[in-house]
């Protein structure tokens, strides 16, 4: 029985590890999970998985939970409370699905913990990359992608050689807006930018899909999980999004891993690595029902938001910090219809250029440069 | 410096096994070798490897190449020359790249002088699969797959547990002819037959891919290297040949291996499994370029060779080998413009529903059938 913490029990993600949880029961149990507003969810989840500890966003939600479900479930809250959630010492695993690098602290002390660490919060990554992979070695605990572009790399290199790798080639599917042009882009809504074509997905990475940052973040998230230069790291724009990733070997032998898009393939994969367990639900991949896969080249221009991500992780140090951070609140006013969508490749760009970078920043560091950019960006929407 | 002995070095893969061992000198030493009758091509071939052991069709050869290259290498001829140029003491791995069955004794002698087995020759694993198979386990030796397609399915089960395949996917670019309707198919001619649209390959094989026949065996091969059920090996039309073959597991997810199409890729990751080398030459996979790949279900109504190899293999015992045979000596009657192309599949389908099956044949029940079903189909055609 593999014992499970999960941070952000009611996203998109966390909503569909419970439902691999559910599946194979004989197999998973959920013992911790975070929640953020939607406690009317929280409390079914609650009564279906009974963990022995949740923590919530704030104290009102806290002793709601607390009169509910009484003296069974320990109900906590804030960031001391996921931080319990993701360390509790019963759990082999900690699932990372909460959105934004609200997940790094929690993170990191569950690696501390010895928990191996299934991860579906690039921002982790992307934010504190050096941090979490130099932790993650010390404490000798495995990164699990989660992202069905990471965990399809991660699968293909199943048995290789790490050193015989020459090329990681993400797949995009180039978001609700692909078929539109820079001009076509300063116009749209967000009601049509949040329909993505392929994925069910929060609203957040759908707008993160939208402008492709989504796709950025994979990158450096790429770099630091596999441990490989930018260089070595290609973007192909796959419409289908049935080819989830893709590596080229030095013998240029490229190994794929395909599937219909659904989430709870590499969350279970993450899960059960390396084994694999069946899956009664789900679709099977028909290639012959499709008749056909499309690739194109990735153009920088039209997509500028790649370039700006390619550029900060080259960069490296705190510019991933800032690129991230920038890039949360402006994809937040956008949701809130305060700014338009080409804001907010425009306010990431203009924090980018006013930083200076810290080569190899603390956690604390990170943490300070995170909120103020955030502030910053708040300061210039509102 | 892996030492190899090649059964077949004058064609189509022998030829390439000769390109990635020079391109690898450093790796890899030939140090016999078997030839049919292209006796100036195996001139220079001898020349320029300087191998040990040389093998030839018959004695008039065998005594010009004594001739000229007198004490220096050893020259042999017929059966016993295939078996000494497999076995000899100084080959770590024996590539089997002859044509036909004539490839299956001295791979038994192979794999019981514990020689690694880089299995080219299909018509070996079709004819007596369970023999060499079982050789292989009581020798412990393994049995490396050159084919594209089984190099592919190899390469995707890469750190996988066999246990969790759910079905094998053997992509098929459906030959010369594949646009053709049956009714077509009555009027096409030799030449036409030979335009493969994909792969530089040899006659032989080069037929067998427009008939189908080439998958078929494909099938059954797939069915004897992987130990996999018929019911899960599946055969999907992929006209551009860039999907090499899949596998699909328990948990629907699929694990494909792409790349241009060179067989000196898979003949290479034979010889340097579980490593990979660089390859200097040869083309990168540009999806990019390509823009799309195509699928299509296969029609075995449309592709009657399909399944006749299918219900042969299904069958067991000597069946296979009655394919084999037939379609050996059908494709070589076609060859010299004795019978049209849909006489290959009638005169194959002749041979199977005539046929007694023995249940489990011996080696020499194997080549008698493999006889006397060639010398039916010569009868039959002369």
């Amino acid at each position: 029985m593999k014992k499970i913490a999960l941070l952000g029990s009611t996203g998109s993600i966390g909503t569909q590890t419970l439902d691999v949880i559910r599946e194979h029961s004989e197999h998973f149990q959920l013992v911790s999970m975070s929640i953020g507003h939607n406690i009317d969810l929280a409390k079914k989840q609650i009564h279906e998985f009974q963990p022995e500890v949740v923590s919530v966003a704030d104290k009102e939600s806290m002793h709601k939970l607390q009169v509910e479900f009484g003296d069974k479930v320990k109900v906590l809250c804030g960031e001391e409370g996921l931080i319990e959630v993701a360390t509790i010492e019963s759990a082999d695993v900690l699932v990372n699905a909460v959105l934004g690098s609200v997940g790094l602290q929690p993170t990191l002390a569950a690696i501390e913990a010895k928990k191996q660490i299934a991860i579906a919060n690039k921002e982790t990554l992307v934010t504190a990359g050096h941090l979490v992979t130099k932790a993650a070695k010390i404490h000798n605990v495995p990164l699990l992608p989660v992202d069905s572009e990471h965990s399809a790399i991660f699968q293909a290199l199943n048995g290789e050689n790490h050193e015989q790798i020459e090329q990681i080639i993400l797949t995009a599917s180039g978001g609700s807006f692909r078929d539109l042009s820079r001009e076509e882009l300063k116009h749209v809504t967000l009601e049509a930018a949040l329909k993505h074509p392929n994925w069910s997905m929060g609203a957040k990475i759908t707008i993160d899909s939208a402008t492709m940052m989504n796709k950025g973040l994979e990158v450096i998230e790429a770099h630091w999980l596999f441990d490989i230069p930018y260089s070595h790291i290609d973007v192909l724009l796959h419409k289908e999004s049935i080819i989830h990733s893709m590596v080229e070997f030095v013998d240029k032998s490229v190994i794929a891993q395909l599937g219909t898009p659904d989430m709870r393939v590499p969350i279970q994969y993450a899960l059960t690595y390396p084994k694999r367990l069946e899956r009664k639900t789900g679709d099977r991949l028909k290639l012959w029902e499709l008749g056909a896969l499309h690739f194109q080249p990735l153009d920088l221009e039209r997509y500028r938001m790649m370039a700006l991500a390619y550029e900060a992780g080259k960069i490296g140090g705190s510019m991933p910090t800032v690129l991230n951070a920038a890039n949360e609140e402006a994809v937040s006013a956008f949701l809130s219809k305060k700014i338009d969508f080409l804001s907010i490749e425009r306010l990431i760009e203009q924090a980018l250029e006013h930083h200076d970078v810290i080569k190899e920043p603390t956690l604390d560091e990170i943490v300070e440069i995170d909120q103020r950019i955030r502030d910053l960006i708040h300061s210039k929407v509102n």
